[in-house]
């Protein structure tokens, strides 16, 4: 029996309780075009193709979470719509994102075909998501990582 | 429109596809326990609480994917049975799992109150998820990436 079943409370997992919030399909392609800049819901239904009712009830749903917030515009002549804008509390779910996306690029894309790269803004570089200490060490993986129970 | 809707194709996108492989709810918690040294099946079931079907299925398929394999051992006394290991593709998920976990960490938690903390085997300082570029820069988010369509 593994030592870690007597001390954890799988109760209060964090990974559980994310998932409880983005799991979900639809809610994470959301997050995806809401990071490659869509903001409207003709926009994301347009390009993800989810049912209409699917769609309102994610954004309705990332919006409770204060995940997305709605700020309303109008466009000459129509009536008041609303935009959905990623929050703080958004924008922090990027590295999960950029996690599934690189574990599909490296185990699911065509070698070599990545469909998109994310380089930094100031330099240019590919970006890539990296295990690190606070004392500055890089990590290789996770059995450079020991997990301790609060 | 954003720029990115007329560049990107949708249908090679690598977070959909990771998604499809692992965003079950119990294959992620499986990989949890996975992470956590769990291997056996009875384990997993003890740990989880999941059916015992939907065990077995998101066992198979996690097999079937080349991310768990599945060892034989025999206790004494015992018929044979078979363990489930990570494989190289499996251990690759840990960042997805880090992921996951910080941001329900920071959001979800009663303050202060992490279930768990990662640390590096070596030195036992934190361990966090960072996004670096390959010139050596660390970046503070999402907004210091430009996502480049390939």
């Amino acid at each position: 029996m593994p030592v870690s079943e007597l001390l954890l409370d799988r109760s209060r997992c964090s990974v559980a309780g994310t998932l409880a919030v983005v799991g979900e399909k639809w809610s994470l392609l959301v997050l995806r075009e809401a990071f490659l800049g869509v903001r409207r819901f003709a926009d994301f239904q347009r390009i993800l193709g989810a049912p209409r009712a699917v769609l309102t009830d994610r954004l309705a749903t990332l919006v409770d979470q204060g995940i997305l917030r709605r700020v309303p515009y109008q466009a000459e002549g129509e009536r008041q719509r609303h935009e959905y804008r990623l929050t703080t509390k958004g924008i922090d779910l990027y590295p999960t994102l950029v996690a599934l996306m690189e574990w599909g690029d490296r185990y699911l894309a065509p070698e070599g075909e990545v469909p998109m790269e994310l380089r930094h803004r100031n330099c240019g570089a590919p970006v890539h998501l990296t295990l690190t200490c606070e004392d500055g060490h890089t990590l290789r993986g996770a059995r450079e990582v020991t997990p301790v129970p609060r």
